[in-house]
């Protein structure tokens, strides 16, 4: 079982990428765009949407980090995503892999495992994503999960022994899974699915957390500040209407009281 | 003239589809995918953005329905649309078409024209838009409207005669209009033009409320039930920018009672 | 030095193009595409994005004005703000510039100086961006700026003189530059740079102004009521998540004293 973080950990962590103010780019889908840039501001970091082939290279060269996600691929972006990943790779940089939709077309699917085997540092996904990448016949709906975290364990940490990824798979409860297993983050709200591209976003603030720490604890530490961030904003919400919006003022008023408030990281129960 | 929908009908047809839970396939533009996403999310409905050609066959094959929106076209984005499209056809299932700004530009309206003869279950768009499409010389304004809805019932009437689809036509009164007549909705407010892809965020509803009803039925619910939500929003607004945050509260609180203080059906004026 | 505006003077800016409600042709950046059309709603102007080489040009013969934004760029996209910029110049309708990231990678730099001798009225940008577009060494990050706009005003003045445009360089304090001097705008708030693509909006903006008044006229009123309903927004906000909902309702509802109670417009001091 891997080692958990304290929420003073998760703190230091938040400190030191605003103190760096990590530069990420984002070759992510349309619909997340506006919302994970904002995410990124509200956390501390610097985001950027760079996609083209011509530039994706000179812009990785300049990134801390890079958040790669499917959700509205095409060859031509294929084509980027691949060219930027090589750089941050010989640069030593950490990536991060979100395999939207992975399993709801051949398509997608065989994007996302050629992607899974480029060393992502972290991949990020909801369980019908994760199990389809680890080769299980997962349970989506378009890009939305029907199956639950907590079934989706033992194909994380299959698919982080197979990758050398990190795998951080999200739902209700959140785990964040290497060879050694898996740990739990208790947090978040039921009203965070009814708004779109949140798990994008989170997606994009783990490549942030990446930058300042290493996979394990970056994506902990993400998942960690997330999931306080929107348990506090779903409460001064009465719909899933202004969540964004609140989400990024909690992160941008986030304390170590609301971290310990809002989460509970725990040994994940044995699979 | 068509039969109208009581209150009860809109209602029954929101719980069917919040029951079913429908994976509604957007091809759309670039500037209402985040907004249609949120409100499909908030009605109850599973959206997904996928327009690749590489794929567009394959998600058409799992959704339950289908929305067009040529707001930002281009080439490619046409060609998936019409591959997305003859899928739904094969499969008897049901898709919308949005012509966002036809009219406006030669490209523009051809490519509505060729989608409009696809057989279309329902096609949604403001006065302008289907004034064009059913060949008669709208007012438009790049994509706004500065006809009324009230001059377009003929239009639209006649389009819909000529199509087979259902036509609903959007303004400061909404029509649903069929061979043998157009329905009025009244609801809404003033501040809703001010928002940019309210009208592209109902189609996508219409779609959604396309799985679970036949056309006439399925776009006087949306229309019904967008009007009471934007209604019952702008009252707790004091501007626009609030609006899309408070429509989509508005739809995940929706009552009967909402309903019926918000939107009147009426058997449209004698044109 | 230029002429300074009042507050006046920008008040009838507004009056004017709420009245005539110009149509802004938009090729921008997908992140900015929905809070462009938000706030050129909000303020009065009628916004489209429109982008397909296919169809710019007919849409630019019927625009008021046109932004070119190169945030997201691609070759397909620059070959369409090429054509669309053309029209606009054959036309004498006006356009604004926003050079994203110029000096980020070399491609984007040298789409942006290749648009800058274009003739566009007005160019708006960050600091780093405005120094690298000059051909000063700028301090950029991505896409952000690390250097004040107090450090470009030269590098402004000198863009202004060879491409014969205004420059307007936004950050901290705002300016307005001609070949004669330039103008400063203090207002706003130190929210802004955490929401996205707000520096976009204004740059559409700008363009709405530019239908209405000559270049450096419209540059200080867009800057001038956006500065205004920026700190009037902020002053309602307790992080950035809000921001772009309350902008647009400060724009909604501007007035007069709004303005003289936000924003001061001097001479900028001597540098």
């Amino acid at each position: 079982m891997p080692e958990r973080l304290s929420i003073a950990d998760v703190w230091s962590a938040l400190e030191d990428l605003r103190a760096r103010r990590p530069l990420v780019h984002n070759i992510t889908n349309y619909v997340a765009m506006s919302v994970s840039a904002n995410v990124l501001l509200a956390l501390g970091a610097s985001p950027a949407m760079v996609h083209a082939v011509e530039e994706v290279e000179d812009f990785a060269a300049i990134s801390d980090a890079l958040v790669i996600n499917i959700g509205t691929l095409s060859p031509p972006w294929v084509a980027a995503m691949g060219k930027a990943v090589e750089r941050m790779r010989t640069a030593g940089k950490p990536w991060v892999l979100d395999p939207v939709g992975c399993g709801a077309t051949p398509y997608r699917t065989q994007v996302a495992a050629e992607l899974a085997v480029l060393s992502p540092a972290i991949i990020r996904g909801n369980a019908a994503e994760i199990m389809s990448l680890a080769g299980e016949s997962g349970a989506g709906k378009g890009v939305d999960s029907v199956s639950r975290a907590d079934d989706a364990t033992h194909a994380a940490a299959a698919l982080a022994a197979r990758t050398g990824a990190v795998v951080a798979v999200t739902g209700e409860v959140d785990y964040v899974c290497d060879g050694a297993g898996c740990t739990a983050i208790y947090g978040g709200h039921a009203l965070m699915p009814l708004s779109t591209a949140l798990g994008c976003s989170l997606s994009a603030i783990t490549a942030a957390f990446a930058a300042v720490r290493p996979p394990r604890e970056a994506a902990m530490a993400a998942l960690t500040v997330f999931a306080a961030a929107g348990s506090a904003a779903a409460a001064r919400c009465r719909g899933p209407g202004h969540l964004p919006a609140e989400l990024c003022d909690a992160l941008h008023l986030m304390t170590p009281a609301m971290l310990a408030e809002h989460v509970r990281i725990a040994a994940a129960p044995a699979g």
